[in-house]
């Protein structure tokens, strides 16, 4: 299989647990803006292209697929979802499998007051939120919600940008000199997430597994353990028919009083995809049966073990600059 | 050689260094007190160990010495370095090498204005540094220092907790509110460090090796460069003359109008050593040198080369919960 992950930046380890489950039947091609990006080190063939807004990016990247003879494509980074899904035909022509959603819910996906908005059309659980101060201010003299609240972006992931608001007038200042910021129900249950694998013939999710922060004092951040519930995996495979996904995909969820929340969707690769991998989930095998076997996957679902960890740390690439500089190709 | 590593963390790709460069002529021995430290996966044998303020901990870790015939010990975490200081006799009596600095020298470091003060009196460029609100109103009315400033903790390491202040009403009321806090002049040079190994025969600084961040808009921090500069050699020579430094540190610098300023020290192995040993700036043979042959080092000052890179990206290790637990020994 030669699959191209573009803006690879910084996934390292996800390049070494495709290696890992592939082996020589791989060619592992990768793009980025940077000569400092660290993950070309761990690829067979590496490109740097320029930024993914650039008209000639998506020219040069049919380029590559075409030269290299890829069979998939997926990005690292959220920006870079839609401009795939949008171009979904020419790289199809190609022969190339998108990983990445399709295009409405690729836009739904950056978007977490539209999210909010058809996830409670369609019935699902989420995390209450407002597009501007005047919806906030109804809700709020209605009872509907209280305060503290998160004020966040409208578009981006995770809490980059997040902020918790205590006062109504700090939160006015905040959201009117700022109306791309919106105004989240600040949830005070435990959050998880769970990494997802929709398949690319039945799109079905076929693999599901969930994970949630260590909680300890000591060290921080970024160390999680794996768990199960029938329940989350319920609630995932019921989210999953309003969406349209191909691939893998990242879904942050809160859990309260007995209920899922669906709080956000990263759909591709997630940053901790090597939990679930460490766990013996895997993706790359999933890819490979699409891609290459060409056809659908069996479910796996919840097949891994409880209380496996991740527990993260800081690993380098040596390299001289001019090494960097000549070990990527210019196209 | 056994060497003993305190609060080992997060800090697997040191051990792995060790590990590269001695091969089995090395036994890796580490503590922490938590199951969750990535590093001990790493080592030969690990311990979980109390707190390192418990009153049982220096007896526990002179105990893993004896049993454990260790070598050497050093820490990875800046609270415990005076800890080792204060205790030093009972380890040498031990036959064990303290990699920390003596006493005096390592309260200096853990305290950002007693630094300031006596680098000040022995007329070592450093960051102008302000005790008390009074003292930096009574400097700023001479005009010594301007706004904005840098606020941190007057203990404590790098920039955390550390805020830029822009007005002098702030400034009194967060200095004021929280006497543990310093007043720093806000540098705008250039940041850059140096990973030192001062020898423990000759107490002399053997090797250094420098680096700085590589300026990119893309892929944000930890991406540092090497470089070589006789003046910054002299400047920590000079500076090392007026402490009793004893292995591995790091020293922060800052660089402006053709002059260095020392910013911080920590004397304990910088998080990004990991650069220096891949540019071949070997402190595990140092330490062999010094502790197994018992013999002085040779000089090897700037014996690297320029334009080697270091890019940090995540790695994990993955474990079941029970084996963590199981792999820590009780002491």
């Amino acid at each position: 299989m030669n699959i191209l992950f573009t803006s690879v930046g910084r996934r390292c380890e996800l390049l070494k647990d495709f290696r890992q489950a592939l082996g020589d039947d791989l060619k592992i091609v990768v793009t980025d803006n940077s000569p400092y990006a660290p993950a070309p080190a761990f690829a067979d063939v590496a490109y740097r292209v320029p930024l993914i807004n650039d008209e000639s990016y998506i020219p040069k990247i049919l380029e590559i697929c075409k030269k290299e003879k890829i069979d998939a494509i997926t990005t690292l980074i959220d920006p870079e979802i839609s401009i795939l899904a949008d171009n979904r035909d020419k790289f199809e022509a190609l022969g190339v499998t998108v990983l990445a959603p399709y295009k409405e819910t690729a836009d739904l996906c950056f978007n977490k007051y539209e999210m909010f908005k058809y996830l409670t059309e369609k019935g699902i659980p989420t995390v209450l939120t407002f597009g501007t101060f005047e919806e906030f201010k109804a809700g709020y003299d209605k009872g509907e919600i209280s305060l503290p609240v998160f004020v966040k972006p409208r578009t981006g992931s995770g809490s980059v940008g997040a902020r918790k608001v205590e006062s109504l007038e700090l939160l006015e200042e905040l959201v009117v000199r700022d109306p791309s910021l919106i105004i989240q129900e600040f949830m005070d249950g435990k959050d998880m997430d769970a990494d997802i694998y929709v398949d690319t013939f039945t799109h079905e999710p076929v693999a599901i597994f969930s994970k949630k922060k260590i909680s300890t004092t000591i060290g921080g951040a970024n160390k999680t353990i794996s768990f199960k519930d029938d329940a989350l995996f319920e609630f995932v495979k019921n989210a999953m028919k309003v969406f349209k996904f191909n691939g893998p995909l990242d879904m942050d969820l809160f859990y309260r009083d007995g209920q899922y929340y669906l709080s956000e969707i990263n759909p591709r690769f997630g940053g901790a995809y090597l939990h679930a991998f460490g766990a013996g989930v895997n993706f790359p095998a999933l890819i490979y049966k699409n891609v290459v076997d060409k056809k659908a996957n069996e479910e796996i679902i919840g097949r891994y073990e409880e209380d496996v960890c991740m527990l993260m740390y800081d690993s380098v690439v040596i390299e001289k600059l001019s090494n960097l500089e000549g070990n990527m190709q210019e196209i």
